[in-house]
């Protein structure tokens, strides 16, 4: 904790001083409340570390820069576990060692309710952030991670089960493509965002703040097979985790049709005139299945 | 909300984007409790929102550097009143354009309890960071802003009582001398923090981090009027509050002998080889008075 390239000046004193070469910070927070955002028994202290840190390493990731420093706030029940509360820090300290980053400061307080307030800067490099609102009528939508796996994963956790391990353990630790994000801001990405809500849900922010309408090809979309499985015995549509599940934090982008991707990115859709967010054309409506009549 | 100065990108997007001219950054994270830090039938949803972003701006400012940005994580019961939450975000806004910060991102989160943790982001301008080990021998030990005051209305408001009005309101909202700090840096401050434990427990953590002695002239300490009749009305030692009172977030830094301190700046104490804190020499040990034999 509190080392890396970039750190100054780590925990200790009145505030951390972190490195910011190009002279802006990016700076986004999230928090996660136990019962809400994560439960101890369906994943260990350190998975749920690298969670936390990792829903925030991704938004860094998202605006096409490089995260550089984690801020943690901690509220703990006065008889939480001292080793758990290390696996934690352990976990928030390896996953913003993945990104490129340090833990460089926080606070703990006791309170009723476990919550993990986490705050990720980062250096855009001299390169322009990527925002929401860039996408353009003829971009193609490109992916980075995986899509639905995290969810399905949560649905096997909270109907009882553990296995498949493939899904469980994408829900326990997400694996982010952090590298993705500045590597689509050299490519000339358009619009970016991370999938925390959804791959619909969130390519709907990036149509709306772009005022474009964004198709996703059906056919583009990976459904592995330990998921199709997965389903079938739960009996719930595959494609309900891979359009609407979050907490995979892929990446999701526009590019220019002319883009040269690499291959962290998989093309799955096409940006036009209009509005909203249609697959092969149609609207999906979740579990419900597909609306004909927009 | 989200614009400033330094604001390049406020909130909307996966991060917001803060200028950081000196190509360093400050960064400081405190977390608030209901019913550990605050309650909301002793404080409105506007003060506890300054309190909060006092909180952080005051580490910023106690680093000698200009807060730049605050970013907010909430998380709130279900049942929380929609204008309180409105309260709080415009306490927060509005302590943090005291400052010269802005508000530039945040998080909610349902929650059963309250909580609210803010990461503050500053400049140094270029300057070295004033740490809390830099004390030396020789030096003076100053303070700007109020001590005791908060720490009295928490004690007044806990009994049950409402005034004095001066004394519960510096409890409801700290006045931070927020241009202190930096200005104690130019005028060559060897350390310095803010008070948020109380004077000597602070005053502790720059004795130990410097490895001096730090003795404090009790006749040099202020107890207005108000402060001496509610502890004698409450049968309490005032200089528990002056001495151990947190929350008014002063300022408290050591300087040279020869510094041309501005009014801003109390002179209080002064440093000496040795270790540890004491009052006219002697260590004073709480509400039980003082200890003759060390």
């Amino acid at each position: 904790m509190g080392t890396g390239p970039g750190v100054l000046l780590g925990p200790g004193d009145d505030a951390a001083l972190v490195a910011a070469p190009d002279s802006r910070v990016l700076a986004s927070t999230d928090v996660l409340v136990e019962g809400r955002h994560f439960r101890r028994d369906w994943a260990s202290g350190t998975e749920i570390g690298r969670r936390a840190a990792a829903a925030n390493l991704a938004d860094i990731a998202a605006m096409g820069g490089y995260p550089t420093a984690l801020l943690v706030a901690l509220c703990c029940p006065p008889d939480l576990d001292v080793a758990w509360a290390e696996e934690l820090a352990d976990g928030l300290a390896a996953e913003a060692a993945l990104a490129g980053a340090a833990v460089v400061g926080g606070d703990i307080s006791a309170s009723p309710v476990l919550t993990i307030a986490v705050t990720a800067l980062g250096d855009l490099r001299g390169a322009k952030p990527v925002l929401r609102g860039g996408a353009r009528p003829g971009d193609v939508v490109a992916v980075a991670g995986r899509l639905g796996y995290a969810g399905a994963g949560l649905t096997i956790l909270s109907r009882g089960f553990r296995s498949p391990k493939l899904l469980v353990d994408a829900y326990r630790h997400p694996e982010v493509h952090y590298a993705a994000g500045p590597q689509a801001n050299q490519l000339g990405a358009t619009a970016m965002l991370d999938i925390s809500d959804g791959l619909l849900a969130d390519l709907g922010h990036i149509a709306t703040a772009s005022g474009v309408a964004i198709d996703v090809q059906r056919a583009a979309l990976d459904v592995p097979a330990a998921m199709v499985d997965a389903a079938k015995a739960l009996g719930v549509d595959p494609y309900s985790w891979v359009l609407a599940g979050g907490d995979d934090h892929a990446l999701a982008a526009t590019f220019p049709p002319y883009a040269d991707l690499t291959d962290d990115w998989h093309v799955i859709g096409r940006v036009s005139h209009g509005g909203g967010v249609t697959v092969d054309g149609r609207r999906y409506i979740g579990q419900k299945g597909w609306d004909h009549f927009r």
